[in-house]
């Protein structure tokens, strides 16, 4: 495992009684050269990887910015420990076509453990389009079993993080940087 | 003021007790064309105007990513009434050498209402560097009147505003858009 990863899992523990530190920002690039940036919600890592996994609508931008440009920034802010992590890194889209099984049966499983709520919001009108008829809102609940085609999983694969503890005085910010000739990961103390 | 305002002033409003309503994500785009994401600190909005203000140091690295590509995008996530406003716009970084007599009025302003301890963080070692000396971390106190030469002044000029209310059922979204021709913004309901 990275070794960015057990800072991360005890900020996960610390601050679990927030929901919302599961909420994270992930900022990608318009196919015009400009950032995007949004709130998503962390799914966990995919099995036996430090790929972080989050769900996704086909019909949003993001899902044509990443096929133009891959590289990824997440911005993950805790507030009970007052720390935050940047995981920069390349992101990967497992759409309905995708030809790998394995991957498939992560975004299966990553439906099936989505709230009725939040699987219904596949079946919504398409966002960001002028606002469609209040019915539209309303759809027969999809399949719990079986993706709808729009549903997408994403992975993040981090290449650097850069985590800063603002409680530190000083601050402490520590620099992990996959070293990808080495396969390994080096950890570095910088000035926050 | 734009329409967007009153919306973002409630939502402020009604998250007070949560010091990190304050905080935001700040996306942009480094000099390789890969983003960069982290969280800063609303400072407020330039006086008779919808620009937001944030404060930043010249020696970190979105200085020189704003010259090279002054477009930038907010994510502001309000954990207490669940809303999400994405706020694009282009970047202004006011630094001490900055023509500007009213913008370098704001920016020693800026600097007054500085915390000791954030006024402090400008005078440490190089921000990103391998980590300096413990003692490099106490300097002298700088003056609480007169800004660090690295101190500078961030303003988001805002050309479109997306406000997404998660509670709504269904959702309702927003979208603000800026008419630079008609020197006004358009208000339109998106689908979420």
């Amino acid at each position: 495992m990275a070794p960015w990863r057990s800072p991360l899992a005890r900020a996960l523990h610390l601050n679990r009684s927030l929901p919302y530190a599961r909420y994270l920002q992930l900022a990608t690039v318009r196919l015009d050269g400009r950032p995007a940036n949004r709130t998503v919600v962390f799914r966990g890592f995919l099995d036996r990887s430090d790929r972080l996994k989050f769900v996704s609508d086909t019909r949003s931008e993001k899902f044509a910015q990443i096929e133009a440009q891959p590289w990824a920034e997440a911005c993950w802010y805790f507030p009970k420990t007052r720390e935050q992590f940047r995981i920069t890194g390349t992101l990967k889209a497992i759409a309905s076509d995708d030809p790998d099984p394995e991957l498939q049966q992560v975004r299966t499983s990553s439906w099936r453990e989505l709230s009725d709520s939040a699987r219904l919001q596949f079946a919504w009108a398409h966002p960001g389009k002028p606002r469609a008829a209040d019915d539209t809102f309303n759809p027969p609940a999809p399949s719990a079993e079986v993706p709808l085609p729009h549903f997408c999983l994403l992975l993040l694969e981090p290449m650097q993080v850069d985590r800063l503890e603002l409680r530190g005085d000083p601050q402490n910010r520590t620099m992990y940087t996959w070293l990808e000739g080495d396969r390994t990961w080096s950890t570095q103390a910088v000035n926050p």
